[in-house]
């Protein structure tokens, strides 16, 4: 290569040849070759936030008359380009890197630099122009910046999933409403229950989402605190008190979110807490998916010989190598993105309980995941809504079938009979071939008046003592009727 | 053995053998026989708490005229004397058990029956007296039940907790107070960062558990709604509608706690997310404390060839075989509580996503791991701010020479010679003999009186910067005046 | 309480009242007082496994002459009722405790020393007699005492797992024996698949527990490297050389184990690898348990309204409302003991991630977690074989109907029309009310005789192309003589 | 556009749109716009694999006539350009997928096929001349083409990680022999303990490694069983027995791993146990690893306030606001890695738990995470190497003069003159300014030539009792002879 393809960059630890077109300078190169670990460079979302960041403390520097206008300016031209995407190539540090997101950060402050310096006239490199550390990093460090702009990608994300959830969460609501008349068995321990009505189960579905929601939301309240100005260690070293309240209320301008200054610098920069709790409350968001994919699987489980009460749309050829076979490939990507979650939440506890005295130097590998997190959840969501609740069906002749033939609705003879005597009917029921109804009248325990009145299985469905007024004014009354716990094989 | 030592049961499975004395009937005797798992039979405070269920659930009975006011009355004395803890010795089944509790639940109904039917003057085993499934169980299921005793166990044992918390809460606010003189250095990376004062550190902890005060707190909401009434699988089934308001009230009465019905009960009973919920917040606590107590055991690491700045009380020999060794062991005790608690989040997870359709029939393997949690937070808290938060001292010798020693304060420069130039004096320093301070006149960057300004370890740990006087009123400028980012070596 | 009901011990931080009947003394005191947290004292066959190591270490150290006989016969004597279970109740330091067992080890060596001083005609507590420390401790420290106990609790504990294990691995043997003959239809994704035949499903079962048996032993190599002779970091301080071969070739007589001298005593005492190496196999086995909990739970379900391939033996009565209902609780408690032994690796990889320097103090909340995993795991697998996997039954019926409403042997064809045209035949069969079979002879494609070959079920369940005779000798000719990738409607 | 840049596809589900230079079709769009999940496309290596299993495929079909020549030696010659990378482009699925692979499967099938018309003559999408699933997947299922190309994948990337971890090991060789006369403290519970070699230290750290690699390589026997010929539920529905051993032969003799035919190809192919495996020794690593990583940021913390008992080389300025701050960068890297593997492991335990009955769908996330953390530890683990351990260096005078400083030594003195009397000499020498030396001669309880065999720090890191001939013929004596426990203040 010819020497004019690169520029000499220098730092306090020697010299590197940097692409004499880069706009990353050395400290992003020396990033470089020390974490070639994932392959993933960081999140455009960070990108996107640490320019608002750089931007907020440029003006503020300026208004406070610690950076010059023209320097000012430049940074900030820099940083809107910066936001828009335009150096998105320029972010070349991996995504799991040592040294707390120093190097995401000098990553940041070289790629602005270089582009105000041009911007100014001069040539990329020649940081006499405007230095990357004294003046786009002026009065921060990364330990300030990278949580503040962690902070605001997450509320970024948080603001799109939660939007999906919401959608999600309608469209449970809509089944329900969809599916109220629908009775069918219901099941505890995969055995056969009391009846309840399909819409109720999807009614429950939507509320353990709305409760999700609201899980998720709480943990906004936490993360409007930045610790912006807090610098090294939380203590303001080198932050003018008028820039630490200044450039959080230009971030909150920036942003939309209604950002504040972080009550206790010193605990907002060595603690991730917060971040922990929104990875907490995702994790417990796709524990309950899971379940709810699971039980859609299970209900659409056949359609020969399985429970097939309800039929997913059909996505996809579901095999390879047997025809017309149709798998329920939406809950299950609905699974494994749970799974991921799950695990994700895992690395996020074990990074943020690292963290040691003024600092958490994990917090890279603890923003990879949780980024992805809150993405992979909403892309999911998005198509698990699209390509298979939306047009999920429900197999009504199969559910009413299986009510018929369950015995689960003996349970409502309990308080006509005692549980006793209805057990052994249960088991007759069970084992042989002849329905509660025949067997109690075989037993003479009701008369068939009372059992259509009993076993009306849309009842059922509603709270109460179906047929209620056929109990005598006391329970154990009816119960002593009948002959003395035996019953006819 | 004689054949009057027991008493025969029967159920719909066959008869057993029950001791004559045993309060348990054949219920709980199959569940033992199936389930010799941990060794550890159900937590004390849900035995507490299911008895109050029972008492709610037979008064109310006898209200709407269900249940004969004897049978009541019986059921409320024996009950009564569950919750005195008369007969804890009889709840003998495994707190790992099959069948969602119903074995629990069911040992709950033999006992207090038998114990009723003593009251009625009755033989310990005729359930033509009273039944513990018709009579003790009306108008509940296990499905009902065992939700609500799981939240107000929770419930009781976080009120212990958060207590517990409080306290520790205010210890360390009571440190950062006593230690706020206290300047150190902070350190970042566990490197040598810039001064800080320990009690800023303190503080810091003690603002992080105040967050977790929050967190858990905020959990509570949730629980208040108890699923009672639901029966088998929410959909009320043989509930009478005024049983399940009435019943919830009084349990809110007897327990003390705004409990009320759930808004949706078959959500209730099929979703643990509210308990999983609680896990979370326990496990981010103790992500925190773990946290803590890593930072403790730093701090006071030594005497001689550790950091030293803090002492913990001695609490105990720490060595059979070093003499005079002493450990951090309250600490160590802290991070151990905090595996257990993460761990058992695990386990709850786990737990909580296996729900399938109407039931999560995982649930007793989920109360005990976050029963165990939630006692043995509180039991570590107390002891460690006793035994080792409140008569931790600060070792200020050490603290003000690591102060004195290290490079550290050399950030203060930056606002007046800039990132670049100040580096290098910093790797000088850090290589050499020389201070930052002689280098400083050494290189002639700075003068004496202006350097007594700017390096003033106190200022430091305050926001600002220091000298902020001294700055032309352009911060290039001065940078510009020093010899173009070269210095004497 | 009157004074002469105490004794006073002292120690280098002070002196404590000792109950003067107890056989622990002023350090065991110190302990229960730091640690109260779960209120389980450690595990008898901790105890057992120490009570070896001290007498071991006490005829080792009588032959190289550093210890009297007298005093070593004391303390073999007072070791040997240890071991037999005689002070059980004199080891009262909880499970989770800091100072990395330290309090344990002083537990053991209070008792045996006041046990040996008895023996010697001495009063407890007078340790000139004979010393907890010195005499008792001889060269030994918790740092090699303990991590040796835990080694042999784990091989004997192990020991009994495995056979459980072995016994359990037959029970799935010889149920796939009994059902080789049970053609069923086999489902991927839930989804009706091809058949197979149950017994292939139970010999899985077995297969897969015959690899985790093979895992779980495979750790045993590592365990059987004691670190003894180590003392406080490995080095072998006040250890003679002749001791620390000695001492453990007395332990491996006494254990029955192949123990020997780790290779390299630092790396012994500090690492924790071989454990969690341990509780990954334990892990990996329960995750492969609770998805044959799984399965069998799916295949039973129904009756009425599930699968119901199989029926599992009923243990107890499934519900106190529903009268009848039968529960698959022995699946679900192994589900549960995964669950369990899932969060306790989790907790004993967070315990051995937490090692520092020549330690792990957080031994004690690993081996309270390992040992719980070996121990509900045999037992889980004990009460699971004989009470569910031994009776398991086969319906047949139902394995039987399944197979012929099912579509998937249509996958059978594919070798003689090719994937695309039978998934035209599939999707009509699945949407509609024919057969295969009719639909195939409607659309002319195969002849009832080729049919008869093709589409038999047992044929199915074997490698190889049913019909393959039929088959032309180039297959794509077969394919192509079939009406262009259209068939009739 | 114009319809000639788009190709109609069709499937038994409908039609869709492809690009008419497309190697993939229809059921790879269909895949794609299902699972817009993580943004990231399988893992190359799998490519790389599923090439290789689909050439052995076709070869062997070939042998057995069941596939013509031609159609065989095109899909060879299109399977070589896959595994060469000319179509990495082409394989856009994403990683995260429903439908247990078989969109993946369908890709290669599709990218195949297409590329095989292309060879034979045909235009792309013609799939009369040669048929994505009839010919590229003969013989196949997504259920044994995938699990054996994860197996193929992992043993590849594996190999890789394992020659990575050989050098790792060999790194801490040379420094356990480079360190081996530095005497250092060894330090337990942070606490100062007694001498250690920093090469014992070292040597420990290869000793653990040398474990896993062993650990690691263990799992390798399982894997090398593959279970192609299984088909759809491991019955080898449709696969020639021929076939069935003779394609693996192929791919034996493809890869160079000794892969065998399954014993039980049901197993096989509902299991993913082996994979889970594979992750667990992995995990076990990393929690050693990042122990590892931990003591060396410890024991190179400062460097003016910490222990700075190594240096380790400077990789990248520090800090972008603190001037000449150089940081643990590798070490943290490590750790980070170790979390994320950690979690990994974690969602793989998820989705292996989550198979039900003859397959587990969940395996696309798995074998995402698994090969991510195949991946990232070599990664980590070169560097590492290179970057840090390599160059890292003892500070020998910083370590000797915290040997003479530290108290710990005083351990020696323990078979001289018992833990009692010892005990009270450290606390002396602990809380003032004399050295444990002093005190002895002050309490005249060794003289100075005692003093000076007993008190070599070099002989206390190797097993013996320093001074063994100065002990009298019985230990009791020697102590007895000082004053009754009690020595002078």
């Amino acid at each position: 290569m010819s020497t004019n393809q690169f520029r000499t960059e220098k730092d306090f630890l020697g010299a590197k040849e940097v692409p004499v077109n880069a706009y990353y300078g050395i400290q992003t190169l020396r990033a470089v070759e020390n974490f070639p670990i994932t392959g993933h460079s960081m999140d455009v979302e960070l990108i996107r936030s640490i320019s608002l960041v750089k931007k907020a403390a440029a003006l503020t520097n300026m208004n406070i008359k610690r950076l010059q206008p023209k320097h000012a300016e430049a940074i900030v031209q820099a940083a809107d380009e910066v936001y828009e995407g335009k150096y998105d190539d320029q972010f070349i540090v991996d995504s799991i890197q040592g040294g707390a997101g120093t190097s995401f950060n000098m990553n940041a402050n070289e790629v602005i630099a270089n582009r105000a310096i041009e911007v100014l006239g001069g040539n990329k490199g020649d940081y006499t122009v405007l230095s990357p550390n004294s003046h786009v990093n002026m009065a921060q460090s990364t330990n300030d910046v990278l949580p503040t702009a962690i902070r605001i990608s997450v509320l970024t994300l948080m603001d799109k999933l939660l939007s999906a959830m919401e959608e999600l969460q309608q469209g449970f609501v809509a089944k329900a409403e969809q599916f109220d008349h629908v009775i069918k068995m219901g099941r505890t321990h995969l055995q056969d229950g009391v009846p309840i009505r399909l819409g109720q189960e999807f009614a429950a579905y939507s509320r353990v989402l709305k409760r999700d929601i609201l899980r998720i939301t709480r943990t906004r309240s936490h993360l409007y605190e930045v610790n912006m100005g807090a610098t090294a260690v939380g203590t303001g070293l080198n932050a003018d008190p008028r820039y630490i309240s200044e450039v959080v209320e230009k971030l909150a301008t920036f942003t939309g979110f209604p950002l504040v200054n972080a009550e206790d610098l010193v605990d907002a920069t060595q603690n991730t807490d917060v971040l922990t709790e929104v990875s907490a409350s995702l994790k417990v968001c796709m524990i309950n998916m899971s379940k709810i994919a699971n039980d859609l699987r299970l209900l659409a489980s056949g359609p020969k010989t399985g429970i097939n009460e309800i039929s997913l749309p059909p996505r996809q050829p579901g095999s390879s190598i047997m025809p017309g076979k149709v798998n329920p490939v939406m809950c299950e990507v609905v699974n494994q993105v749970a799974f991921q979650v799950i695990g994700n939440d895992h690395t996020i506890n074990l990074a943020s309980q690292a963290g040691q005295l003024e600092l958490n130097v994990m917090q890279p590998v603890l923003v990879f995941n949780l980024l992805q997190s809150l993405r992979i959840m909403r892309q999911a969501f998005t198509v698990f809504k699209k390509y298979c609740l939306d047009d999920l069906e429900a197999n009504e002749d199969v559910c009413r079938e299986n009510v018929e033939k369950s015995v689960g609705v003996i349970t409502a003879l309990n308080p006509h009979l005692g549980y006793e005597i209805v057990s052994r009917i249960a088991r007759q029921a069970i084992e042989g071939d002849r329905s509660v109804r025949e067997l109690c009248l075989l037993h003479d325990v009701l008369t068939e008046e009372e059992l259509n009145v009993i076993l009306d299985p849309h009842e059922m469905t509603n709270p109460g003592i179906a047929g209620a007024h056929l109990l005598e004014d006391e329970y154990q009354l009816k119960m002593s009727n009948k002959a003395d716990y035996t019953i006819k094989k």
